[in-house]
C-alpha cells in the first residue's frame, strides 16, 4: 500500500536522494509538483550568475571572445551528447523554444516544395500548432489534424492514414503536454521518411526526463525547453537540432548576423554560417544561457538512466495512491498505465480540476492545471520527492473527502 | 585647446558626472570606449537579479503571477513612455533584436500585398539587411538598395528617387552604425506614407543615446537593443514598436502561445492576443529582462535631454581631439560634423584600423573595429568620461607618433 512509509522508505532508496540538496528549498514548506512547467533553482546558479554578471562589468565587450559568443554551441553540445543522443555540432541554444520552432519548421516546409500538407496532433501544444497554421497560411499548405485519443496520443494506424506523398513535415511532441503519453520517436520518423517527409520533435516535456535519441532515431529536427526538467530558470532560452545531414541543405528564414559567415566583417549579402552555427540569428542571451547550463550539467551528471529510473518509480507511486485514495473521490488518471509509454508527469482527471488546482495551491501544493479538466502533477526526477507526491496527494484528499 | 586639463574640466561640470559611480568600473584601469556595443554593468544589476533568482528559487510558478509575465510590456511601457516618445501599449520586450525585425517586417509586408519593393540602405546593419534579403526571397520582392555616402547616410533625395508606388516598407537605422549618422526619422516615415509605404526604424544605436519620438514622428514600426547604450547586459532581450493604429491590422508571423488571446486557455486555432500582446511568440526571458530593466531605469532617471547634451559635448570634444592630434598622423573623423547630424560614437578613420584597434585593446583601451577602416569610439553618456576620451586618443597617439 502506497502510504507515507513506503515513501519514506522510497527516498531513503532513492539513488538520486542526493541531488534534492543541490536545488534551492523553498523557505514556506512548499510541494512542488510543477517542476515540468518551471523547473526548481539549482544551488549553484546564484554564483554563476554572478559570475557572468561579475564578468560582464569586468571584461565589458571581451567576455564576447572569452566564450559568450561559443555558449550557445557550447551548451548545446553538451546538452546534445548529454541528454539528446545528438553527436557535436548539432545543437544549438537560443530564442524561445517557439522561435526555434518556427525557424526548423519553416526550413523544412522550404524544402519540401511541392508538398502540400503538415501532419500533426490537435492536442499538440498550442504554440507549436499555432507556429504550424501560420507557415500553413503563409505557404497556403493544409493542416493534416490527427484527432488522437488525448491520453495516448497519435497511433501509428492514424499516423499511416495521413502520412503520404503530400506530406511535407510531420511534427509532434515527444511527450504530450497534457497526458505525458510517449511517442515512438524512432517509429515515426522512420513512417514519416518512407513518405518522403521531415519529422521535427518537440522535446520540451521529455529532454531530461526519459531518454532521447535523436541521433540513433534518425530524427530530422528537433527543439525544447530547458526551463522544465532541465532547471534552466523562467525563459531560460530553447534549443534546436538540426541533422548534420541536412545542415547544408536547410535554410531558416530568420537570417542574423550571427548565423552568417564572419558575422564581424559586416560583408554584404547572407552566406548561411558552417554547420548549426546558421540556426542562430541575434546575439546570444548569455545570462539565459549561463543559468540553462547549470540546469543542464546536473542532469547529465545525474545520468539519464538514473533519471528515467526514478521518474518511473514517481509516477508509478502518484498513480498507485490516486487508485487506491482519490480514485474512490472522483478523481481519475489521464496519464498511460504502461510505465513504459509515460512521461514524467501523471494527469490526475476531475471534472472541477480547475478550482482544485486553486485549491491546492492555496493549500501550500503547487501543481498546475490544464483544460479541461486536468491536474498536473509534474514529478521532477532530480527535485521531486516520494513524500512529495504523498503529502501533496493527501492535501487534494483533504479537499475531497469528508 | 582640448587638453587633459579641459577634459577634467569638462567632467568636473558634467551634470551627469554622478551616473558613473551607478555602474561598476572595470578593476584594470581599463578605458572602455564601446560602451555602443555592449554598455556597462549598472551597479544595481546583481542585487536584482539576485532578487530574481530568489524568487524563482522560493516563488516558482508563482513567480508567473507575481509581475514576471507582465514584464514585457511593463519595461516596454517604462522604456516607451521615457525614451521612445511612445504611449503606453506599444512596446513589448522579448526575442532578440533580429526576431523582432523579422517579426515586423514580415508584418508589414504581408500588409503591403501588391507593393513588390523594400527600401533600405547598403551600409544599413547586416542583420537588418539579411532579414530582409531573406523577406524579399520568401516573398519573391525587390530590395531597392540606397548607395548612400557612408558618412552621411541616406539623403532625401536619394529616397525620393526610389520610394513609390511600389514600395512596400521602408526601413532604415536612425543612427548608423558605422558613422553615426542621425536620420530624419520624422521626414522619412513622411515620405514613406506619402508613397503608401509603412516604416519600420533600428533604434539599436539611437534609444538612450539621442531623443526618439516615435509616436510624434508617426513612426509606423520599430525595433531595438537593449544592450548597448541602455546598458542591459550581454545579449538582453530586444523591444519592439507596434503603433497602436496598426495593431488591429497587422499580423507577425511568429505565432506563439503567449501572443495569443487567453494563452492558458490552450484552445484550438491562433486569435492574436489585443494590443502589444500580439507580437510576442514564446516565454519571456525574465532573467535578461530584469536586467534590461535596471539599465532601462537608470537611462530614464537620467533624462534624455541630458543624456544628449553629454553625449554631443562628448562626441564634439572627441573630435577636436581628433581634429588637432591625429589627423596629422593619419587619422580622419569618419562622422558627421554636424553635431545635431550625430550620435553617440565617432568613427576614426584610418587605414590600419584593424590592426590599430587590437593594439588599443592591448593597451587598455577597448573600442571596436569595423570594416574597412574605422575605429568606432563608442562615448556612452551615463559612463563614459571625458577624461576617458582623452586618455584613450593619447593612446592612440602614442601608438601612431614617433
Amino acid at each position: 500500500m502506497p502510504g507515507r512509509d513506503e515513501a519514506a522508505q522510497l527516498d531513503a532508496a532513492d539513488p538520486l536522494a542526493a541531488f534534492h540538496e543541490r536545488f534551492a528549498v523553498a523557505p514556506d514548506g512548499l510541494i512542488y509538483l510543477d517542476g515540468n512547467s518551471l523547473g526548481r533553482l539549482p544551488r549553484e546558479t546564484p554564483d554563476r550568475l554572478a559570475a557572468v554578471v561579475r564578468q560582464w562589468g569586468e571584461r565589458l565587450i571581451r567576455g564576447w571572445s572569452e566564450g559568450w559568443m561559443e555558449l550557445p554551441r557550447t551548451v548545446g553540445d553538451r546538452l546534445g551528447a548529454g541528454l539528446l543522443g545528438a553527436a557535436a555540432g548539432q545543437v544549438a541554444i537560443a530564442d524561445s523554444t517557439t522561435v526555434c520552432f518556427y525557424k526548423l519548421a519553416s526550413a523544412a516546409l522550404a524544402a519540401a516544395r511541392g508538398r502540400s500538407e503538415i501532419v500533426t496532433d490537435r492536442d499538440n501544444f498550442p504554440t507549436d500548432r499555432f507556429v504550424l497554421e501560420s507557415l500553413a497560411a503563409q505557404r497556403d499548405l493544409t493542416i493534416r489534424w490527427v484527432e488522437a485519443d488525448p491520453h495516448a496520443g497519435p497511433d501509428p494506424d492514424q499516423l499511416r492514414a495521413v502520412v503520404g506523398e503530400q506530406t511535407a513535415l510531420v511534427s509532434f511532441s515527444h511527450v504530450g503536454y497534457r497526458s505525458a503519453y510517449i511517442l515512438d520517436v524512432g517509429a515515426i520518423t522512420t513512417l514519416a521518411h518512407e513518405a518522403g517527409a521531415l519529422a521535427l520533435w518537440d522535446l520540451s516535456h521529455s529532454a531530461g526526463a526519459i531518454p532521447v535519441a535523436l541521433d540513433a532515431d534518425g530524427v530530422d529536427l528537433a527543439v525544447g525547453c530547458t526551463y522544465k526538467y532541465l532547471n534552466g530558470g523562467p525563459g531560460a532560452p530553447a534549443y534546436a537540432y538540426v541533422r548534420r545531414a541536412h545542415q547544408e541543405r536547410l535554410s531558416q528564414p530568420i537570417w542574423g548576423w550571427l548565423g552568417r559567415r564572419d558575422p564581424f566583417e559586416m560583408e554584404q549579402g547572407y552566406v548561411p554560417g558552417e554547420g548549426i552555427a546558421q540556426v542562430l540569428s541575434g546575439t546570444p542571451p548569455v545570462l539565459g544561457l549561463t543559468a540553462a547550463a547549470v540546469g543542464i550539467d546536473l542532469s547529465i551528471e545525474a545520468g539519464i538512466a538514473a533519471i528515467r529510473g526514478k521518474s518511473t518509480a514517481l509516477t508509478t507511486y502518484a498513480i498507485a495512491l490516486i487508485d487506491e485514495r482519490l480514485a474512490p473521490l472522483g478523481c481519475a488518471v489521464g496519464s498511460p498505465r504502461d510505465a513504459a509509454r509515460r512521461g514524467s508527469h501523471v494527469a490526475l482527471v476531475h471534472p472541477d480540476a480547475r478550482r482544485l488546482s486553486r485549491a491546492l495551491i492555496e493549500d501550500g501544493v503547487v501543481v498546475d492545471f490544464r483544460t479541461p479538466d486536468v491536474i498536473r502533477l509534474g514529478l521532477s526526477p532530480l527535485t521531486t520527492r516520494f513524500t512529495d507526491v504523498h503529502d501533496g496527494l493527501e492535501r487534494l484528499r483533504a479537499r475531497l473527502g469528508p
